[in-house]
């Protein structure tokens, strides 16, 4: 039997750093490639008792539930984003399976073959993927550590007048940057002028180091949800748990009810179980507590990891402290290529994710992306000082 | 802000049926619209045990979790299948959202614009939704009561080049008819001389009221997976609960692989402690025994309908008495629309589907579709009270 596949799927092919990944399965490898939380600190009782209460609703609980997801929860997320500045109503959300799923909604809702995204480079690699499925080109606008360049954004904007500009404005993944005021500002009153639709992709604005320091979305800078030109999702993944699935979009009306009947047609509604789950664990657990717990944590061992990068010394290596989220963004000498330093490190029992998959354009290929928040102590001492060894390999057999 | 959407939302428009359906919801309409189980026997005890030994695991459990699913239940489903000679290892299967996202994968893998599926007629409504979103067209072949006309069936792959034949061939939906033996071998033939794949919908072939009656799959008609021509879909929503959203798509590997990536784009993966927590259950609870359970209280229920549409004595009412699944397919005399009926029967307090959604082409107005298994016995007689005065009122003011 042949299978004639379609277009969508040559987006699709599996990358050659998923098959390199795929050998770290079931080994003794240690890996900083995944985004994996900590597991230590997952709320497992916490979680226990929120199904427990699910369970004592007696039977209804376990019924189909609405496309839109729980109302209760979606309550709940209202009033945790007013907190944010971002006031919406449960109408201008939808509970999707993890904030993966508001992406490949939002595209598959706005984008046809051809059309034009504006992207930071690098960027999420997973949203570069959704955009081959779509047929979709992404187009890259220069940038610093402060966010996107406004002046090539607007020149990119009446250039290719792209459908959408997706953005991680706060600790992007991979780079770890935080934009600005000024770029917030300057980005969405650009978008604003010129018609354009922002979707602001924010996984880990909960995992900051600072807690003093704040970066208000520009979902809330756009003002009112009615009308509003940005699309904003976030997830429970970094800061409950990745299991249970949940993650929400927020955005003008229009655009939640066209993902919502998509959402329909893709898998009628996401899990109730976890959406009432997750209900209850904001009801009887103290998440912001919680979130501090993590925070205080991810950042000693981001602090630990820095050290140990920077004690090996390295010749030709860079790297700058995240101020949160998950991520560091590593350069090594530019004679090198990540991809082939992966291949022997994995051998050597350690993996990282080379950066090529996240540009959009022209690959940076001396560059790779490490995790600091699924190691322990022990493990990170170790897998930092095999990964040393192996850059120092490289770097003699030049 | 004005919104451009992509061309596939053209198929997702809302229909005036789920505008009707609304307004049932909160209300004290009693709804034999959707296909919902008896909440009465959802196993909830069986289901906090297991979600408790789920917890019993320990963190790890709330991790991120395979695109391909939880081992373990795939392991559980593969056996579950050997007994319904369906011989597949993990490999053939991934596990969904329920078995409507193995219907979204397949036909994202599969279809592009301008592609033709040939389809029962009528046919699941939502499968033509999803195909009305990928703008591939449905192309009706004709049948009976024992399935699709093989004869029709070559003629229209001849004709039409289909890409993928869609079949629900036990109990389907709307129509609840059961594919005799000799189509159910024909349609494995004949795609298999033309090199036509087949999509085998099985959503309530467990839910069976004849325990002695046997119905082969496609799937098992086809042989063995590898290089098969067949893809089966199944769910837990039916038999243990919908709430747990977890379905199962089997066939050769080169369709699960690449539904797999398509999947992981979509969403990554499915919720893994809906999917640990059925794994549990089918460890520690007699899901078959429950099936009979089910089985023989939907049987009465189905009965108790039946005898109810015959004793209200309605002219031109025809119907028969389906062998399992949810539903009775009844046709009203051919001067109703059942969208006018159903407009005025929500006003009363009862719904039913129209039957002109579940139709690829010309559809029969003068149909419709109620479902049996929600209503308990008072509410299902003072609903049928109801519609049958509907009826009568719309044969009087002719």
């Amino acid at each position: 039997m042949d299978f004639v596949f379609s277009q969508a799927t040559r987006g699709l092919t599996s990358s050659a750093v998923r098959e390199i990944l795929k050998l770290t399965q079931g080994n003794s490898v240690i890996s900083f490639a995944g985004g994996l939380p900590a597991e230590q600190f997952f709320p497992v009782q916490a979680m226990r008792d929120a199904l427990n209460r699910v369970m004592d609703q007696g039977p209804r609980a376990l019924q189909y539930g609405l496309t839109e997801g729980f109302t209760p929860l979606r309550e709940q997320l209202c009033a945790r984003m007013a907190r944010k500045n971002m006031h919406v109503t449960p109408d201008h959300m939808l509970l999707t399976t993890g904030s993966q799923q508001s992406i490949d909604l939002l595209t598959r809702v706005l984008l046809d073959k051809d059309d034009v995204v504006l992207v930071e480079d690098p960027t999420y690699l997973a949203f570069l993927q959704v955009l081959g499925s779509a047929q979709a080109h992404p187009v890259k606008v220069d940038g610093d550590e402060h966010g996107m360049n406004l002046a090539d954004l607007e020149a990119k904007i009446i250039k290719h007048k792209p459908k959408l500009v997706y953005v991680i404005p706060t600790f992007s993944n991979p780079t770890g940057r935080v934009w600005n005021l000024e770029r917030r500002q300057g980005i969405v009153d650009l978008c604003r002028k010129h018609g354009v639709l922002i979707f602001e992709d924010d996984p880990y604005g909960e995992i900051k180091f600072d807690s003093g320091e704040s970066f208000p979305s520009l979902f809330s800078l756009a003002g009112s949800p009615d009308d509003s030109h940005v699309v904003y999702t976030s997830t429970f993944s970094k800061t409950v748990a990745p299991a249970v699935r949940t993650g929400w979009v927020i955005g003008d009306k229009r655009i939640i009810g066209m993902m919502t009947r998509a959402k329909q047609a893709a898998d009628l509604h996401s899990s109730t179980l976890d959406q009432q789950a997750l209900y209850q664990l904001l009801c009887h657990f103290d998440l912001d507590a919680h979130i501090t717990t993590i925070r205080d944590e991810y950042k000693r061992r981001m602090k630990l990891m820095y050290s140990l990068l920077s004690e090996h010394n390295i010749p030709g290596l860079t790297f700058s402290e995240p101020k949160g989220g998950m991520f560091f963004w590593v350069e090594l000498p530019e004679f090198l290529d990540a991809e082939a330093v992966l291949k022997h490190a994995v051998t050597e029992g350690v993996a990282f994710v080379p950066g090529t998959p996240f540009f959009a354009q022209e690959p940076k290929r001396n560059t790779l992306r490490l995790n600091y928040t699924f190691a322990d102590d022990d493990t990170m001492v170790r897998g930092m000082n095999t990964l040393a060894n192996v850059f120092k390999h490289f770097l003699q057999t030049k």
